[in-house]
């Protein structure tokens, strides 16, 4: 079975031997010949793909109802994944979405580190640091870097850990966010898991 | 006594009829003849200053060991003036700081409601949505908006009240965040209260 998660930037594969990626701008996706179920955030790439009878849109499987109308299809997926914890997909944007005993709770988003580390920069070159990810949570910061850093991070923190339920980290840079969520589980093919549970429960 | 407040946009001035305002770009500050305290953020205009007898710096009268090095002096003075409760200064940037029995707690920095706006709308035009500040922060949201008005929102709500003390919102935006923080007093001259104080602790 071939799967593929399709983003602004690439086309994510997994086939039996493991995932890789393409990038949008070289890849056809008329070269593929074989059945693959896909999802995707990109309007322009959906009307291509709809052209190809091979390409099979897995968003259309999803029962709506249980999310909302503009939710991103990535969430969702990802959130058909898990029965119950909080998923943080940490990429240009961060989602958290919180799902309790099989059922979606609702979610939230907040910018990802490039994009916060570039607004607090643009307000002013005194607040162009990098953040620090081993941030003393604890207690309220007394330095410029822990400021911001805080102001991103901890209040982030808090909020995520605030529902007492297993946290999972996804997404390009889970493995920097495990260094402030100690206790999460990361978990890569997130969203491959959750489009293998859709074909399994509408075959 | 006249007294003046310099940002990076404007000259704040209070005498004893009242506040007004000069553009950076066309005040001349040597125009005043009389004895004026101020604190200034800008550097460049700091030097001119430096160079008029009358202008008497405050940052000066500060003890920065009860600060940090690098923390801004409007954000000094205006914790000056306040012996117990939170100080939200909510402008370009979002400034929180805490004062307990006189005694500063540390602070966190933020980006005020146009960067963050901007931050959003730059990951995706599908977020590019005016906040919702009379958003329920008492649960997860199930639509963009609120979405978006959560991230940046409701965090920052839940890390500010967890204090347990009088939150003071001061700057620009103080009013549109009294919409979230109901309980909030506004204070929009406590930086010139924060510069009376020191200069009568000084004199």
């Amino acid at each position: 079975m071939l799967l593929c998660d399709i983003g602004n930037t690439t086309y994510h594969f997994l086939d039996e031997n493991g995932d890789y990626k393409k990038s949008v701008d070289s890849f056809d996706p008329a070269s593929i010949k074989e059945s693959i179920y896909y999802i995707c955030v990109e309007p322009s790439i959906k009307q291509t793909l709809k052209k190809l009878q091979n390409w099979i849109d897995l968003s259309e499987k999803i029962d709506i109802d249980k999310y909302y109308e503009t939710m991103g299809i990535d969430r969702i997926v990802a959130c058909e994944a898990v029965k119950e914890g909080v998923i943080v997909d940490v990429g240009s944007a961060i989602t958290v979405d919180v799902k309790r005993d099989g059922e979606f709770q609702g979610g939230f988003i907040y910018p990802g580190s490039r994009a916060m580390n570039l607004t607090y920069k643009n307000i002013s070159s005194a607040l162009d640091y990098e953040f620090n990810y081993e941030l003393d949570t604890s207690k309220l910061p007394k330095n410029s870097v822990d400021a911001i850093s805080y102001g991103y991070l901890k209040l982030l923190y808090s909020e995520v850990t605030s529902y007492n339920l297993q946290i999972i980290l996804t997404g390009g840079d889970a493995h920097l966010f495990k260094k402030l969520f100690t206790d999460a589980q990361i978990n890569e093919t997130l969203i491959f898991e959750g489009m293998k549970k859709l074909i399994q429960t509408t075959a």
